[in-house]
């Protein structure tokens, strides 16, 4: 079957919705018990989507795989996606260690962008887990992308994204130069932030 | 800890939603499965409950059981109840099976008051359930019935339910055997319905 | 603008949003209104939709209209669908005068199919609105059509719906008799489980 | 009646509930618009909540208020708060001049702390609202307080927030200096994301 016809396929789509809501019923449990311990919400907002046949079609020819389903499974880790954004980084290694505890989950990769950003500046934690879902009388096991951030790297994250496909562009190379500058900025404001938090709390 | 005190406490409650949330996501896929093949929404309602201290207590009178956690960890399969409401009870069949086949699920007991109505008339398919919850690091199996039933069993119950603190009183009797016979009529509709069903279907 | 792209755009699908959300928190505060006065939950489940092209150009062409967007506002009322459904029919004429109530909203036309069913043996209580949309700086009114129905109504109200595209074979006329037929069977059962109620209610 | 009891009433929690509702519903009408138009998500997370009692009575204490329910529909605009974080603060402007285009609402107050910021260095827009409200067969106006903000905005609030309860302390005067300072940290964050932003869209 053509993958875009695959993509549209209800069936598919059951699957990668049940994925998401196991993982955010599992993100929603972490952030309850993690907000009664500490007495503040921990993670601010989620959300999740199922990767498009445009955005999977770009991503499989960069990686140099064909267009097929099975190339799709094999290379691509983020064709579910689900993301967390908290307040603070301390938070955010927590729920990723909870996370990994979770029993059922099997975990593929682990990526910390926030240790070690991406050449362009990008940072996240990114968790990639098999998930079994039992579908038509037998269990598979699909993949999921948990990415987990700060919402200042989401704000940064965001510009980068809208740059992403205009990359060609003098112009924008050169505010991807600033927008890498940038990220620095971004990290200052998070430890700041967390500092601040931590000098509270021991008031 | 007292059992009043034990219900509140919002680690319970917590672990009671994570149960809640997985067996909707499951119920919702069986759903989307299901209504996919056969062209038609199976599921036509969920809902859902903790149930309450004075309903535990009273139930863990009725059964002769000490008021406590523990006993009512033995004794109650219901604490956590998630209930689908469906039109036509072959659906409801093949939705039990299904929920059945999911390996991520413990079954401790199945009961088809349907084809064995309790003695008050009562008709509904139970299942109870134990699911795995990763909670402070370990992994606690919690107890979910879920209830499955045509709208028309729903209807019965509802008034059977509002029976049910006036058994006492002699008109609450009455109303008792009338509604008993009433079930019989219930019956009768879901079957008329079924064959309906599926006489348009063939043609 | 053709019809079938007019459907498609955003702009009239945040509209027809807009106006089933509104409708939606009406019937919600309703409920809660009601169902705080008579100690019992009174709306049972709520769905909504917008009217897809082929069946909007199946009524136009039944209604004897042209297909394009003038003529579906004028003879189309429901484009945006609504609808409530509850256990008891004297529960459900209350909620229609409530709704009637709403200072926002322009009553256009009422129905009811409950005393006056169709001739196939239809059961509900239609009212159609107009609501005010604030959108693009100006104030539109869109019209939505609030469906208000027993379980039992809409039981058979979805046998019927299930036959709608075969009314033309000969099993299908005489399943369409019988249908109809079973209709008072249903409207039997109404009045059976309001009875009830109000006797239980009196002990 | 005492305000503590007041404020449990369902009465009272169903109006706000429903205000909330209304309120949410036009702040996600007015996002769908305005990312249609702009080709990207404005809003980019909802919240909402009814103040709480202990709250209330603080701040009605430092208003010079008296503890009932009189007092607090005359001094307290913000029983009901909506709060809508979105990342650019071009939109945000332009979200809040398309609420108070909505014909039935009345716009009370609009106070702009992001251009004349608080002296602790607070920074949102807000406007309070009144919103009709059919209950109990007569059309009553609550008063909404909706909260506009940049994610940017939003966390510097959050640890102020966390540093409200403990300003008497001198370590606390501390913080609030330095998170005062810090206030224009976050407003350069605003400007230089949005300028990013433009220029990027300018390519």
């Amino acid at each position: 079957m053509e993958l875009k016809d695959y993509l549209k396929q209800e069936g598919f789509i059951v699957k990668c919705q049940y994925g998401i809501s196991l993982m955010n019923a599992k993100l929603q449990m972490i952030n309850a018990e993690l907000s009664m311990r500490k007495g503040r919400n921990v993670i601010h907002s989620y959300s999740s989507r199922i990767k498009s046949y445009d955005s999977l079609a770009a991503k499989l020819k960069r990686k140099g795989g064909k267009e097929n389903v099975i190339e799709m499974e094999e290379y691509i880790n983020d064709v579910v996606g689900v993301r967390a954004v908290c307040t603070y980084t301390d938070d955010l290694y927590q729920i990723a260690e909870m996370l990994c505890a979770q029993r059922d989950l099997r975990l593929l990769k682990k990526k910390d962008y926030i240790k070690n950003p991406k050449k362009s500046g990008y940072r996240s934690f990114h968790l990639i887990f098999q998930v079994p879902v039992t579908f038509q009388e037998e269990v598979q096991w699909i993949k999921i992308e948990v990415q987990l951030r700060t919402g200042a790297m989401d704000y940064w994250a965001e510009l980068d994204y809208q740059l992403q496909y205009k990359k060609e562009n003098r112009e924008a190379k050169n505010i991807g130069k600033e927008l890498k500058e940038y990220a620095n900025a971004i990290e200052q404001i998070d430890s700041k932030v967390l500092e601040l938090r931590k000098r509270i709390e021991a008031i």
